[in-house]
């Protein structure tokens, strides 16, 4: 350690003097790299190291915290200005964090190129191996192809989408089932691609045989935007707490399932149409869903948004109508998941209470945490299982 | 100012309170914005600001530091605890930075989503409209495909690939020609979509009519792994001055080649087939069309490492014979572009002298500035809109 440390020290110095001082003139080629973060032991655990030798307060965030509700975990500075955070044996899972360093809230682990982004915030992840993580992990299985692709909608303007086809798609001329996966508030069209690890688990079900070959359409449901931030013209933006609950992205629904349809080798009949997404997006599978009823036969709501719809927008009004036109229709599966630490729970409770009171069939499953995205990986991974079979 | 402070501190208080108290049990949805960063005024000065309370020294590095070789700018802290740094009205550009806070290299700004990825490291960057930045900006054009794809090479592996495909591609039955686009050592497949900014530049000019539509492929050539950090099932990994000069890239191009040509509509021909990359990726364009002469028809060396083959490796043997070959079939061009302070200047002149002794033709372009991404936009720019006319 000690010996590795000095080696890492040198490396450090080495790479200030060439890299740093002729930023301008080279390329940041290389990486910095004066620690081994993270480092994942083979009990599970993972030790967390930030080389910050002049911070006076370096915070762990993250969702790995023993018992600690805040996220929040203690790093030890040692000697040479390396701090470190060492975990428990971890359950096999995909974890999140980031530093908090000296007041800045928000700061990347520099020594772990693994970054995603949730809407507007960066954060660095790993995966415990041999058990659930494996399904968030690139094996070696077939692939399937992940395009970002321009949709023109009936707004008049293109918009920004992400599509997955299954590992066969190119090579076969067969036609293809899709789900249509939304994002939450704030989120865009790379959300459940970054955070969500579609690629991954659609992969891995499909190669095992749990998941029938899937399209899988992931939209930009802040309407405000028509892409991701960098990929839209509409200069810098930061994402931020905005949605689209205002009718305006279920009217343009209809025409992106057609474009789908004339541009995929889809399967373009109800029966073979998913719809789901999470928190706002659930709001917009059920608002969808029941505006179309004869576009899906399966719909998922995952910790949704339920009653969070503008006021006086028509495409909210006459909810228990539309709903009894839907489910009279019959659906293949109408999906409610919540965890159940949820902020959305009691919200969730009410529409339940509202389908039982019609004795309308739903499918409900309940886990443990709250809003986040681990429970809704999770949710993609049993969801998908059932569709299309 | 004053008041917009307050509003954000409030912000910030209430984005603690909500945000990080409930890490564990409610997703971390929405970025805790405490200031706003960048922002970029009419003049085209850029300021950034970094919220940083309890920080000793904040210092911002980045590709626009007047007059400054380090590329380090002092950042200077109001009574609130926010560092801001305000340039000059800078040109029309796209402009990379980071910060080093308390000795610590490497950190992200918080309030900045745009982020881009270079081999290990993660950077800032934003665009100054009005010029040259509005080529890597996303336009008001029609826009191409961006496709991550798995393709399988003749050493029995499975490697990930980025593919771009013009705006007309899917509604057409035409067949394109292609561009293999090779990134630098220690990059991968997202190199040159992330910072080269392919899909924005390429919609640009085919916009305008100034380059034709073609197909990119950007393969990964540093064959250790087979695909970029989080896409690969080879566990975690940080990408570190890891390349391949070994002939084993050489070796798989054929296959890469073939497979193209089969699952895209391709002008299979050498004419309507160019070469080219950045530094290891100049080399390797250098190598592999003189190994296949009746691949390629045009070669673009940007930065080229000429003379970095792996010692013994057949594939790098009697390379004056074998350009004899590859000049003596004709090219219709082999363009080589190097800046004046890149540290493989000399090494490019060493490869010039070779070709002018020799006779052979080929367009050189000297630009400023040196090993850097800013370059190989310009140099994709311009080789792009010589091809395939």
């Amino acid at each position: 350690m000690k010996h590795s440390l000095f080696t890492s020290f040198c490396l450090l110095m080495l790479s200030i003097l060439v890299g740093i001082s002729q930023l301008s003139a080279q390329q940041n080629l290389w990486q910095k790299r004066s620690v081994v973060s993270p480092e994942i032991g083979a009990d599970g655990s993972v030790t967390i190291r930030l080389y910050a030798p002049a911070a006076q307060s370096v915070v762990l965030n993250g969702d790995f915290a023993e018992g600690s509700k805040s996220g929040q975990m203690t790093m030890i500075r040692n000697d040479e200005g390396v701090w470190e955070y060492r975990s428990e044996p971890l359950a096999s899972e995909l974890y999140c964090y980031w530093f908090s360093v000296d007041g800045i809230d928000h700061v990347v682990d520099p020594s772990n190129s693994y970054v995603m982004r949730d809407v507007g915030s960066q954060m660095n992840y790993f995966i415990i191996p041999g058990g659930r993580g494996d399904l968030y992990a690139a094996q070696r299985v077939p692939h399937g192809t992940l395009s970002r692709v321009w949709c023109p909608v009936n707004d008049g303007r293109e918009r920004r989408m992400t599509i997955y086809t299954p590992a066969d798609y190119e090579e076969s001329t067969s036609r293809y089932p899709v789900l249509y996966l939304l994002h939450g508030m704030g989120g865009d069209e790379e959300a459940w691609v970054a955070t969500g690890r579609v690629a991954e688990i659609m992969d891995n079900l499909i190669a095992q045989g749990k998941a029938e070959p899937m399209i899988i359409v992931m939209t930009n449901g802040c309407t405000k935007h028509v892409a991701a931030p960098g990929y839209s013209h509409e200069g810098m933006w930061a994402p931020y707490m905005s949605g689209s609950m205002d009718g305006s992205f279920e009217a343009m629904f209809p025409s992106i399932v057609e474009w789908i349809d004339s541009n995929y080798r889809t399967i373009a009949e109800r029966e073979s149409r998913a719809i789901a997404g999470l928190s706002m997006g659930g709001f917009h599978s059920m608002q969808i869903s029941k505006e179309y009823p004869d576009m899906f036969s399966y719909v998922g709501l995952f910790s949704a948004a339920i009653f969070r719809g503008k006021e006086g927008v028509a495409t909210y009004d006459d909810l228990e109508a539309k709903l009894e036109r839907q489910f009279n229709m019959g659906l293949s599966l109408y999906w409610i998941a919540i965890g159940s630490e949820d902020f959305l729970y009691d919200e969730n409770v009410k529409y339940r209470n509202l389908l039982d009171a019609k004795g309308y069939k739903y499918e409900y499953c309940e886990s443990g945490d709250g809003h986040v995205w681990r429970n809704w990986r999770i949710y993609l991974a049993d969801f998908s299982q059932m569709l299309f079979r």
